[in-house]
């Protein structure tokens, strides 16, 4: 067989998979915008049947073979095809590596540990829940010991998120950000300047749709391959071909929808801006989530928090609310948009204090896959940590905690990439400041070009070329490092809260 | 192995096909209400694959094996599980009788027919659709063969429609049904007396909402197991865990909404009827088209054009159209629910002269079939055929031979059933009316639930225990024949026109 034949057919066994993939997001999407109340069991048999089916086509023993034929033709592939090859191989491992009983199980316990979760928070009855979070930290480190992680399951559970990324690593940088954070949220706590998000009242949802549609495709969201609904939790769905993005309205917190919408609309363009005809492949897919979450991050916080940004959309937001803002003055709404508060809901922090939710769950999940903390005193490690973070001590477990779905889903390793992708988004920021002058007079007047063009080139048409450290220090030249989003924070908040 | 662990095994086989079926049912109703314009050659990669994967789940030879077992040991199976038997096997000798190549290249066809005749009827050009058309009949000819119909292929595309109909019983029927229904047709268009749909204008779109809602709720459809949404023609996708119904809003055609609403409604209570453990297997199934289009037609046509039916809503009405409704009295706008007017286009049309369109289809399939008629003379037998029905002449083929999507998608033989099944409900309408006296006066209070119980019971719950004339002769003690739909339309019309 010729590699070029190989190859070919590989791309095609790779993008098998993927569609199956894109029906399951179809469906899980589904789930959350438009199933109705009592159909969820028939979706929960659809979703496990697509879900064994794109197991079974990820782990096809004919991908195995391409490999070993192209592996041994190294010489005859372009770089582009040592890259696929090389990423293909990663995955496929992984996905035979792992019993199919094991992923049936895992899938199982995940709906009934999910289940028990919600139920339990609403109660907030830890104890409940703590026999599904054991399981779920047991079939965690099983999974990391069928992928040869025994020894450090921890490593395996930040790495299949960010991919080469490990414990230590993220282990020092945030030690790194948190001695330059927590000074800083001092600082702002003890400002005599106040944000005041809650003057903003009785927005009505229909206009809020208007702004935030008008305002996503400005910043350059297609929406002919693209939609954005209403769901509980806003999420982003789907590849470059046929994205779904959701946000959730409150007349009474503007902000909410649309922050929620330009962060999603983030997630949407980085899917948009890889190469539609190689979707499927390693080439059209995203590195991981840290660079997910610091596409979404950097249009959420650097672009759309900006003093130009709201040159260019203050005087449409007024046209559109103009009785909502008669007593709302400039600097106070740009103040209410960068409002700093501790508090003890992550899904509600701001973009400093955030972080800082983030190193919480960080240092508790280490300690729980190394050993040194058993479930059962995890709620009064929380408790003393959010304490010692934040300066708040939740109320119960509800607030603390039991706040979070994804231990129940068993998606440890995940929390770090949302600070990561902070750290990222702030150091392509200075990065492409330097490169591209005059981007903030480019927001002013309402044109995101340059800056799309820039992520697009540097980020999103490469791809898993790189994995996440590897991707920012080729593109900014420098090893990742928290100091951008330090300086970042500072200059930001500095200028407001402690002039 | 025992039969009753054989029969176990065959219901999770039939299962998982059916499972993978509503996988593709989501995603065409997604590509209809949701899909992004550009997006559309994802959607047709998505429904290929899941096609593919269902096509061999249906055809999975491990069910050929637990069939061959189970009508071995019949004696052992219960008349249900005779029935399951009978009918699977009958589904299984099908999908395994056409090729795999033979099924791709169909879908391959299919597709590219679709998009030449939407641009071909856009611009009116027969000629450019005629090699799809030749193409779709070939194909047409070739399955039927396949499954053994080859001297009679358009018996076969009556069949898989309806189970157990020929072309002939529906010739025989419908020759009849014409005789009765010509004289009425010219009668009522000779009478004095004219409906003013025309006067109903200025209906906003939110507040139709709200009445097709109450009205289709109150009816009987349950909103915890499906929705109601909207796309460019309405249609019913789904089983009973989870239905999907649209229609479309047109705020100077009120009726529209509403009655394509309550016809889609007709086909969801149909779905929810059956029991929901038997879903997937031919006890939770529905008969075919023919006795689909009686539950729709029922609701849509003897439920809600009746006059009890609009003692209880048009106080609702008039409460939430006040100002639309000042000058239209309670008969005018009875008239207006019932008017009949011959018109060139089949969806277009009242319940009257409905049946001569699908006459005209019937007649013309008949003779392509049987080759007395070639493609290319298609649209002047269609005219001619026009004429002599509906008194009326196309002015171009995009409001005759062009206008219904039907053959370019290769479903010939679907046409009859819309017509069946309105034989099929006035059938219904008076065994029902006999065994439940003062239906109409449940109407007229809002209770449509000793109607509903009586479906449910008679129609709903048989699954495909019966073939169609057989179902009907269980349920209504006669052969299915016109007279009791042309009873139906003298009654109803001619209280109204003949007066």
């Amino acid at each position: 067989m010729s590699p070029t034949a190989a190859y070919a057919e590989l791309l095609a066994k790779l993008k098998r998979a993927h569609l199956l993939h894109t029906v399951n997001g179809i469906l899980g999407w589904d789930e959350q915008v438009n199933l109705p109340p009592d159909s969820a069991d028939l979706r929960a048999e659809q979703l496990a049947v697509v879900t064994e089916l794109e197991h079974a086509a990820a782990g096809d023993p004919r991908i195995g073979e391409l490999l070993d034929e192209l592996e041994s033709r190294q010489a005859d592939l372009s770089p582009d095809e040592r890259v696929v090859v090389k990423v293909a191989r990663r995955d496929y491992d992984r996905v035979v590596k792992l019993p199919p009983e094991f992923v049936k199980e895992r899938a199982r316990q995940g709906s009934l540990s999910y289940h028990a979760w919600a139920s339990c928070r609403e109660r907030s009855d830890f104890a409940g829940f703590a026999p599904f979070l054991q399981k779920q930290l047991d079939l965690a480190r099983k999974e990391a010991a069928y992928l040869g992680y025994d020894a450090a399951p921890y490593d395996y559970m930040i790495d299949r998120h960010d991919p080469g990324m490990t414990a230590g690593a993220v282990e020092a940088l945030f030690a790194e950000l948190k001695k330059g954070l927590v000074p800083l949220v001092r600082a702002i706590a003890a400002s005599p300047v106040e944000a005041h998000a809650e003057r903003l009242r009785g927005f009505p949802e229909a206009l809020q749709r208007t702004l935030l549609s008008e305002v996503t495709e400005r910043i350059g969201f297609n929406y002919r391959r693209g939609r954005m609904d209403v769901s509980l939790h806003p999420f982003c769905e789907g590849s470059g071909a046929d994205i779904r993005m959701t946000t959730r309205f409150d007349e009474d917190r503007p902000l909410d929808a649309l922050f929620s919408a330009i962060h999603e609309t983030g997630h949407g363009m980085y899917e948009q801006g890889m190469p539609l005809a190689l979707q499927g492949t390693p080439l059209g897919e995203a590195v991981g989530m840290g660079v997910h979450e610091s596409q979404s991050r950097f249009w959420e916080n650097q672009v759309a928090r900006s003093r130009g940004f709201w040159r260019c959309f203050e005087p449409r937001l007024r046209e559109l609310f103009p009785e909502q803002l008669r007593t709302v003055s400039s600097e106070q709404l740009y103040l209410a948009i960068n409002a700093v508060k501790p508090t003890l809901i992550r899904m509600d922090a701001d973009e400093v204090t955030y972080n800082l939710h983030i190193i919480l769950r960080f240092e508790l999940e280490k300690r729980l896959f190394a050993g040194s903390l058993a479930v059962a005193d995890l709620p009064a490690a929380w408790n003393a940590a959010a304490k010692e973070l934040l300066g708040l001590t939740p109320p119960d477990d509800r607030h603390g905690v039991l706040q979070d779905v994804h231990w129940a889903c068993g998606m440890f390793g995940y929390f770090p990439s949302y600070c990561l992708g902070n750290m990222i988004a702030s150091q392509l920021w200075e990065k492409v400041r330097g490169e591209v002058p005059g981007l903030e007079e480019d927001f002013a007047r309402g044109d995101f070009s340059r800056l799309l063009g820039w992520l697009r080139r540097n980020i999103h048409e490469q791809g898993r070329r790189y994995d996440t450290q590897e991707l920012v220090k080729v593109v900014t030249g420098a090893p990742l490092t928290p100091q951008p989003l330090l300086r970042y924070l500072r200059e930001r908040y500095g200028a407001l809260y402690l002039r």
